[in-house]
Parts: C-alpha cells; sequence; structure tokens
C-alpha cells in the first residue's frame, strides 16, 4: 500500500541502498514493515530484518506467519533466534511451535530459558483447539487484602510483561480466582480503599479444556475486552484477549464457509495450501456425492420409457433440478448458519419447519407459474401442467429438505454445517427427478 | 441455562412471588436475566423488569434486541423511558432507533434532554453500516502539555461516563487527534512526566464515512481494542470498540454466508424476519436462476437427436452436471472467502488460476475414473470413454469458472459474493451438458 505511494523506497531497494532505507521505515508501523519485507526476496528480507533496531525487530516479528517466522529463524544466529523467541508474546510463540515439524520445535525449544520452556509446554499440553492453547499466562493478579495504592504498584511492576492491564484478577492465597476488576475500576477507587470493597465476586471464566468457539461466543455475549482460564479447581491459569478471540472467530467463520461448500477444513491460509492439500480436502465429499448422485441416475433409469416416449421432459430436467437445489441450498444455508450464531435454538424445530413450508409454497407457486409458462411454450398443455405442478412440488420438498437436514444432524450431535449446498444439491436432485417423473407419468398417461 | 438447575426459580415464577424472585436474580449477571425475562409472558416480564433496583434494569435493558427495548418501551411511563434513553450507550441507543418506525423514534427523541439528542442526530447523520454509526461520543482526551497526574485526574472525572478508558486520545486545541496512549503506559509513566513525553505520534484512524466492514479490518490487523474516528480534518469524533467491531463482523459473516447461497441479505435476524421477508429476499435469485437455466435446456434441446438414439445417456445428466456444479461451488467458495478475508489479492489471479487449475485436473482425474467405471458398466465400453472424458473436462472447466467469476466480479467491482453456489452450479450445469453432447456425438458417431 505504501510502496505505491513512495517511489523512493523502490528506489532505495533497487540501489540496495539498506541503510537509509532502514532509516526510513523504522518509524513506520509494523504491519507496514512485514508488508515491505515480504514484497522481497529472501535474502534481502533477511538482510534488511536483521537491521532492524532490536525492539522494532522483536515487534516486526511478531506480526509475521508463523511459516514466515520459521524461514526467517533458519537464517538467524541461536543468539538472534533465542532474543526473538523470548520477545514474542507466550500465545504466539505457541503458535509458531504448532506449525513446525517436531524437530524443528525440538531445536528451537533448546533454545528456551527453562521458565519459557515450561510455559510453553503448559500452553501445549491442552488439546488443540482448545481455551487452553488461546491463551497467554501474562496477567496481572492482586489479592483482595492488598490496598488500591498497593495494586497499582504491583500493575506499575508486572504490566510491563503483560498482554493487557485492562482487566485486573483478584486471587486468594492458593491462586484461586475470585473476581476480576477493570483497570479503570482501580484507578477511579480511593488509593486507601482494600481491593475487597471494590470486588462483587460475580466473574465469568473459561475452562482450559473449552473448546475455543465457546471463547468466542463468551467474550461476545459479555462484551469484554479478555476473559480469565481456570481449571477444574477454579486456579488461574490465564486469560484469553478478544483480538486473539477475533482471530478465532475468522478462522472458524472460514471453516463453515469451506464446510458450505464440502471442502473439508483448510487448517492453513489458501495462499498456504498447496495443490494437493487442496485436492485432499475436496476429493472425499466429491466421490461421496457420486453416491447420491447415482440415485439420481437410478430414477432415470426407473423411468426410462417415459422419457423416450417424451423426450421433451429431458428438456425440463436441469431446470427442475437446478431450482430445487437452489431452494434447498438456500434453506440449509440460512438454517446452519442461524443454528450456528444461536437465532434459532434445536427445539425451535417444529415452528421453523412450518415457517420454512409457508416460505416454500410461496417460493413454489411463483417458481410453478414461471415453469407452467415455459412448459407451455415449449411442448403444450400437458407439458405445462406437468412442469408448473414438478415445481411446485419440488420447490416445496427441497426447501423442507434444505431445512431438515441440518436439524436433524445437530440432533444426532453432528455439525449441522455438513449440510453443504452440494449436498443438499445433490439430495434435492434425485428427489425432484422422481417428483417430476411420477407426475409425468400419470399426467401424461405413460 | 440456570433456569434448568434452579428448579426454585420456576416455583417462584409459577407461584408469582415476584419480590422473592427479584431478590434472587438481582445478583446474576445481567444477560442471565434478559435469557429469563425472555422466558415469561410480556405482562409479567414488564412487571418483573419494573421490580429490578435502577441501575440493575438500566444494565438488563442495554442486553436487551432493539426490537424488544421497544416493546417494553411502550409499557413503562415516561420517565422511565427518559430515564433508560439516557442511560443506554450512545451507539445501543442508536441501534435502538434505527430499528423504530418514524412515529416511535419521533416520541422517543422528545423524551431525550438537548444534549443526548443532539448526540443521536449526529450519529444517524452518517450512512447506514458507515463506522459514524458504529462509534461512541464517549472517550477520554487529553492535551499534549498536561502532566501525567493531570491526565489522570481527567480519566477519574470523564472515566464514568466512558465506554473505554483503556485508550486515551491526545488532542490539540481545534480537538484535532494528534496520538493514541494505552492507559497502561500513562499508569506507568511518571506522574510528573509530560504527556508529550509519552507520544509516539504514530495513530491509526478510522473516517466516520468508512465503511464499518474497514473497522473490522483495522482492529483485527492492529490488534488494538478501540480506534479513534476523525473527520476529513482530523478533528476526533468518536472511537470505534472492539466488542462492537466483533458484532458487525458476525453480521457480515451471515451476510455473505447468505448471500453465497443467493439469498439476499435479511438486515434481520432470521428469526425475526417473516415469511413474506424471507420469500422476498429468495425468490429474485430463483427467478434469476431460472434464466440460466434455460440455456442447459437450449442444449439438450440441439441434442434432442443424440439423447433420442442413445437414452442411456440420460442417466448420467445428473451424476455429471451435479459434479461439475460440486466442484464449481468448492472453488468459487474458496476463492469468495479467501478474497474476502485479503488471504488472495485481485492481482494475483494469474497465480491462483494456475493454481486451481492443476488442482482441477487431478480431481478431474479422480472423479473422471470414478466416471468411467460407471460408464462402462452400466452401458458398456464406449459409454464409458464417454463419461470417463465428460467428468474430465466438465470437472476441469467448472473448476475455473469457479475461481474466475469471483475474479471477475471484483475487476468489475462487483461483490465476489455474488458468485453464490447456486449461479456456479447453473452455469457449469449449462457447460457440463454442452462438453458431455459434445464428446457424446463424436465418441459415438450420433
Amino acid at each position: 500500500m505504501l510502496l505505491s505511494v513512495l517511489p523512493d523506497i523502490k528506489e532505495l531497494i533497487e540501489k540496495k541502498d539498506w541503510y537509509a532505507l532502514r532509516g526510513t521505515i523504522a518509524k513506520w508501523p509494523a504491519p507496514e514493515i512485514v508488508d515491505l519485507l515480504l514484497t522481497l526476496d529472501k535474502p534481502e528480507r533477511v538482510l534488511l530484518f536483521r537491521l532492524l533496531p532490536r525492539q522494532l525487530s522483536e515487534e516486526v516479528f511478531s506480526y509475521f506467519e508463523p511459516e514466515e517466522q520459521n524461514a526467517l529463524l533458519k537464517e538467524l544466529t541461536d543468539e538472534e533466534t533465542r532474543q526473538l523467541l523470548a520477545s514474542l508474546p507466550p500465545d504466539d510463540r505457541t503458535a509458531l511451535f504448532e506449525e513446525l515439524p517436531g524437530q524443528a520445535t525440538q531445536r528451537l525449544l533448546n533454545l528456551l530459558s527453562p521458565e519459557d520452556l515450561k510455559e510453553v509446554r503448559q500452553l501445549l499440553g491442552y488439546p488443540e483447539e482448545s481455551v487452553g492453547r488461546l491463551m497467554t499466562p501474562d496477567y496481572v493478579a492482586v489479592r483482595p487484602n492488598w490496598t488500591v495504592a498497593q495494586a497499582l504498584e504491583q500493575i506499575r511492576q508486572k504490566g510491563k510483561d503483560s498482554e493487557t492491564v485492562n482487566m485486573i484478577y483478584v486471587v486468594d492465597d492458593s491462586w484461586k480466582l475470585l473476581d476480576a476488576l477493570e483497570l479503570r475500576r482501580i484507578i477511579l477507587a480511593n488509593p486507601t480503599d482494600y481491593i475487597e470493597q471494590l470486588m462483587d465476586y460475580s466473574v465469568v471464566s473459561l475452562s482450559a479444556f473449552d473448546d475455543r468457539e465457546r471463547a468466542v461466543y463468551m467474550i461476545q455475549r459479555y462484551d469484554v475486552f479478555a476473559l480469565p482460564v481456570v481449571d477444574s479447581n477454579g486456579v488461574l491459569l490465564g486469560i484469553v484477549t478478544a483480538d486473539d478471540v477475533m482471530d478465532v472467530a475468522q478462522e472458524e467463520a472460514t471453516e463453515d464457509f469451506h464446510k458450505g461448500a464440502a471442502v473439508a477444513p483448510l487448517k492453513v491460509s489458501y495462499r498456504e495450501a498447496g495443490i494437493w492439500s487442496l485436492y485432499a480436502k475436496r476429493i472425499g465429499w466429491l466421490i461421496t456425492l457420486v453416491f447420491v448422485n447415482l440415485a439420481s441416475s437410478g430414477v432415470i433409469s426407473a423411468f426410462e420409457h417415459t422419457l423416450s416416449s417424451a423426450i421433451a421432459l429431458a428438456f425440463f430436467i436441469p431446470l427442475l433440478i437446478d431450482s430445487g437445489g437452489n431452494a434447498g441450498s438456500q434453506s440449509a444455508t440460512l438454517m446452519v448458519r442461524a443454528l450456528a450464531t444461536g437465532e434459532v435454538k434445536v427445539d425451535q424445530w417444529i415452528r421453523t419447519v412450518l415457517k420454512e413450508l409457508g416460505v416454500g409454497v410461496a417460493l413454489g407457486l411463483t417458481m410453478g407459474f414461471a415453469g407452467s409458462l415455459l412448459g407451455y411454450f415449449r411442448g403444450g398443455p400437458a407439458i405445462g401442467v406437468v412442469v408448473g405442478l414438478s415445481m411446485l412440488a419440488i420447490i416445496v420438498v427441497a426447501n423442507i429438505i434444505g431445512v431438515a437436514i441440518p436439524f436433524l444432524l445437530t440432533k444426532f450431535r453432528l455439525d449441522p454445517a455438513v449440510a453443504s449446498s452440494p449436498l443438499i444439491t445433490s439430495v434435492a436432485d434425485a428427489a425432484g427427478l422422481l417428483i417430476y417423473f411420477v407426475i409425468a407419468s400419470n399426467v401424461l398417461h405413460l
């Protein structure tokens, strides 16, 4: 972005005048420097990165993706590596280690100080996609019997290492979480007050073994910037912050988009995914759906005579089955998303199915009218009746299939997002062909 | 949630012992009270709500959806209404007014104090879905020539009204934004230091006329809890906070999910949308896609003789066009999401199309092999060759259609999310039928 407006930066790069370049970019925000570094070739990227002032290089490093962090680390000395690793926030460091092959992880772990090592191992002990992996142990804790002045002194001393001091946590002697106080409440209080006087003992916390989606839900529900994480005894282990949770929410939404198109979750970004990994994430559902599509072929087989005695029926096959598939995709996507955001609860299925029945009839009547006109002009009154009636029935049935499958999946404790557009389309197509040929053979007496 | 574990609450409701009930729930977090109130009938909900202690009732009120806030307000006296309105944060108040019919808005605006009225009107002056509608004017501003002690005094005085004091904004005499300082940096500083000494003049801000999606992007990019909003002269107007931005991100994701299934954005939650509104959001695309499907019918028409001389070709129509549609949906969804999250940039289209060509060939070879087996067992070697070759070609072409349409839409400054699964499926179906019949008539010499 900045590159295009600053031709002199381009010139400095071409001239390889790295010192002048360093001077210019040292005042940029770290994400902009990351963008610039990513436009350079690898040897030049490492060169320019090593020239950055120490504190800035640490900040810039933390903005790279784990893959690029690893590539950079390979080029640095052990001492430089140790320093960068120590400067990373613990949760980013965990993300980096999770991405690395086992051997590289071991090499890097050996470079960490014993305290950092313990921290990383502890974070790594929790299941993947759990709150434990997301939390950072950098927070400020105070005791109920301290004064506000003592607490402020603790914040001044420990606050430099903290991911956030916006929330201050109150713990007892065994580090059990008692309360969470906003920093502003401590600042606004009288310095001689006791922390206990500010407490209302109403604290919402997460378990380290909770799914990270729960962290997203809770932070949204309670409109807070951070939530404490406790073990089964209520002992404070760490905190999760809103900025990390936003990244999780985006990743989870991307997974749901991919599932909605019958793509298995990629785990890495699209840019980083290779051809074979993309192939592997897609072929499974494509092959599975072939079996669903065989039901459609079976329906055509069964009605071979109907079709060959009125070949005009074939013209409307794509129109009818696509329309059914489209309506089914629409209702399935509305359901999957409403269930995912909690707008609709599973026990409201009767009301929801009835509502979609109403919508389906309205859509079916409109589409049926359009279909009967097309059928009439293409094949006469009888075909008009067949296509119109089939369209009405297909839209209503496909709409109900679209709304029912996500509910059924949820009922059987499966992920409703499996009800992808391709799956619903394939199921609706088989049902649609059956409806079409049954109506056709009855109306046309074939 | 709490209801199910606390049978005595149920008992109190049945006994209509509202005073005892109030005593019990007064200690609950506000969102739990909201859930309880929503399970009650309207007269009882109003009754119990009015019994809540004043401060709690204000907090509970702010957690209701605008629809329910409006329903509650209708039952309250003008004085109660005025008090509740005054207690709402300005951005929530704006959300409430936006949801109301014009006349009700006017009645409520008349109840506001002149200052509050000005605030609401000012917030309402910005375009819908702009940052101006999202921002709150409640923040703490300090001057560069103040000492840290003076700044802390200002935070103590103004902090009670502030949505957030985690970031403190530095402005000049004409209220131009100079810098943003984390509260922790002010607390950690020496009380006799000047604010100017803490400043680095590197502040990232939003324009009030920016799209609110930009607020989501910027807050995620810079990992901050709040961003300042300025006018074209750089004057500080308000701030947007991470919790409001998370709600926007969720709404935008829901809109993209709906667009991905060819449903126009609902604007309200699924639960609140009526049958006619759902009908209206869906019928447009269904009718539009009928015209795309007519291309498929046209292809079958053109190859009527091919089809009637080898009716077995009809069996494979659903299998081939559904497989193509599914592969196209997969690649289109991957593209739309990668473009939306910025993982793939528009100018990387060549590399991306080549990558998807590779994926398409790998998928096509696998699916083509499966298709040739099915064709062989159903109709002999010639049909096996036709189905296998068609499947390969259809998957490759559909995959390219899926990746190309989102890029083309972006190129012409249209929303790539229009490349919904139903649209891609319908386009891929017409292309697939053409490929199938051309290959069939050549291989079978029809």
